[in-house]
């Protein structure tokens, strides 16, 4: 938390990615004088990722599909309240209770608002995709509305999970992709991006490899567009012997004496 | 440690930063047909935050400025025996002796051996900036090669601590600008782009805003590249008061009846 929410560090890589995705859009989509050619960067069916396919867009209007918490929206009155608490863990109903109450205690990632204003302002259509409930879909478009990051109409340019659903966002992304063409994502979490690289039973070096090592690394910073989160997500797990290889292991000559 | 050695999520933004350093170099000095206007993105002598100058840099031949570790360098071997330790805290004779034997337990950070290796063959001289000392100057020289992040070599592209130098980075800084422009900067603290960034009466608010609240901002992915970094570093401080402002204090409803 210190890191996310304190440090310059973490606000100087959030405003990275927002410019990063600024300037994708201005020099890679926007100076095209010929925009039939251009591919959605959502993952097409059939995808895997280790043979990942990207449909030409046609004629659909342009769009940025991006996930809300901490990618656009720091949760800072939830968390605090968590580091208030101590350790104790993630609580589903205390959740529920802050989306439904929390929407003026959230502020803007840094360098989010700046950059969804300017692509809507080139008529682009920015679009959200989260595992927020649609429950409280009127309270999490207030909420961005509080930080600057709005407008947001729900099964336009909101889309949240119904009840009963699972927490994947493929099946949303696949709505999207129906009526726009996603020439960006940015998210938090790889699942934000494709529910392929959530596979329950990957081990945790597999899931780093299937970012950087396939086809698809050439697309962060390029299409896709990562924020910062180290406090919580699916990429905190492993143990030291799943994070470390074996031809990492040092040890410290002073204690072999 | 899990999130920055283990995860998809980390990798993802460094290799994100990666790519940007790259595209910048490519697009915004590479294709430029007269470089005599191009600027130094190292802040010229007398510059203040809120206040920064650069000079123009004349006929010095082009350098990328980086810093080692956790930029460049993942120290694998170290990060592991101190996860091993469970607490206990930084100990300064440790990692020297790392630094003088762990030079084969190491590995790239995602995205940075490519990177650096574009940025040569296109004519930038890459040139290292770090706190580790002189006295193991052919140990690091060997863990970036083992790395495949070299060659560097002392007082040319490699510039490290002599012993009982401070810690900061402007005054090395200054001498590569006597002899290079140097067009862009990585790193993972704010220490490795302006040593003005580590004020030791800073506020952490006041630190998180000279990030994104000043002048400087336009430099992050345009000259200034972050690395992602929630394990060590200058940037992991203050209290709960600190880091959520009073505005985003938050009461779980549940618990007010």
């Amino acid at each position: 938390m210190q890191y996310l929410y304190g440090s310059g560090e973490a606000a100087a890589l959030s405003i990275q990615a927002w410019q990063a995705l600024w300037t994708y859009l201005r020099n890679e989509i926007g100076y095209r004088r010929d925009k039939s050619g251009v591919r959605s960067v959502a993952l097409a069916p059939g995808s895997t990722l280790d043979n990942p396919r990207f449909e030409a867009c046609g004629k659909r209007p342009m769009a940025v599909v991006l996930d809300i918490d901490e990618t656009v929206l720091l949760n800072l009155g939830y968390e605090r309240d968590e580091a208030m608490r101590g350790a104790g863990g993630y609580d589903a109903a205390r959740w529920s209770r802050w989306e439904a109450t929390g929407a003026d205690k959230v502020a803007a990632v840094p360098g989010a608002a700046e950059a969804l204003a300017a692509a809507r302002r080139e008529g682009f259509t920015v679009i959200f995709n989260s595992n927020r409930s649609v429950a409280t879909a009127a309270q999490t478009a207030a909420a961005l509305d509080h930080a600057g990051l709005g407008p947001a109409d729900l099964f336009d340019t909101l889309w949240l999970r119904g009840e009963g659903e699972p927490g994947g966002k493929d099946a949303r992304r696949a709505k999207i992709a129906q009526r726009y063409c996603i020439v960006a994502m940015a998210g938090d979490q790889l699942g934000d991006f494709s529910d392929l690289f959530n596979a329950p039973d990957a081990a945790v070096a597999a899931r780093r490899n299937s970012v950087g090592g396939t086809l698809l690394a050439p697309l962060w910073g390029a299409g896709w567009f990562m924020l910062p989160n180290p406090v919580y997500g699916t990429g905190l797990k492993g143990g030291v012997d799943e994070i470390f290889p074996p031809e990492s292991h040092w040890a410290d000559p002073q204690e072999k004496k």
